[in-house]
């Protein structure tokens, strides 16, 4: 599926929806027939085929810490500006919940909420940051990677790094550095 | 610690938000002193150390479906009926978020919309246990530990499966017998 069909709204159509009631994307058909949602199933899928490099731990502390910061990063970070940018952009009035084939109109007060929870985000990858070069441990790992698209998906609800937060900074400028990040 | 004492908000006391700011149980700690939260990354700690019996997928295919349908189950069913249950309870009335240190009031339509989400979810699960005998594939995994989770922690805001939703009331009475769903 081309990047610009998903930007249009391709998801929700009655071709897609046919085949998977979910109706978000990401989404990876197997060879199979087998339909993949959730962005880190798909990861976990790929991490299984081709274990190098090394994105979701190899021990069983890195893997605990990995997860732990990964679905830190997603539940309190890419969660959080989404139910900022959901409930305030106009074109989501009524589509305030992704994939719903009814009308869910928005909550003001969610976008407050939404934006105490992404202050309580940054103060923790601040204090995790202070005392590791990376997110979960002392690699680069998928942790890092959900909390980059956290902060640069908060970038755009005029929510960036707060300026006293260094850790965060530096963290962000290393990882934005990545060859894979502009990819 | 006790499991009263966390139902007394021992995880808000001084002593835990001094060693851990997230303030939220599950918490294990390593033998090196490393905390390790979140509920899966404790669960994926104990499988990488006893590998049997297997819950979290030993195939690519399988390790996929599993975390996808225990990141739905997560998501979009323990949290679906942890919004409507915090942002109802009179005993959560300034504490609609866990963990917080700040006070958080409710935000009473977010129970309507919960109800939406959980709706959906058991739309989700009655549409995939039709086809399968168990959530993530033909065996019990992880997965349907996370879902038991969400049905029952649904029946106590009163959202008890649906009467037509013939297929996930044959699947709970099945894991529900499961010597390990009482202990």
């Amino acid at each position: 599926v081309p990047r610009e069909d998903v930007g249009a709204g391709w998801e929700l159509s009655p071709e897609f929806s046919a085949r998977s009631s979910h109706r978000l994307v990401p989404m990876l058909e197997l060879d199979d027939g087998t339909l993949v949602g959730e962005a880190m199933a798909i990861c976990r899928y790929f991490e299984a085929l081709y274990p190098q490099p090394c994105l979701l731990g190899d021990n069983p502390k890195s893997i605990a810490l990995i997860e732990m910061w990964e679905r830190k990063s997603d539940f309190e970070g890419v969660q959080a500006v989404a139910e900022v940018f959901r409930n305030s952009v106009p074109a989501y009035a009524e589509r305030a919940l992704a994939g719903y084939d009814v009308p869910v109109p928005q909550i003001p007060a969610l976008v407050e909420r939404g934006k105490l929870r992404v202050q309580r985000f940054y103060d923790q990858l601040e204090q995790q940051l202070a005392q590791h070069e990376y997110l979960a441990a002392d690699a680069f790992s998928m942790a890092d990677i959900t909390a980059l698209c956290a902060v640069d998906f908060a970038k755009r609800v005029k929510l960036p790094i707060p300026s006293e937060h260094k850790h965060v900074q530096r963290w962000h400028g290393a990882v934005s550095a990545r060859p894979s990040a502009s990819a």
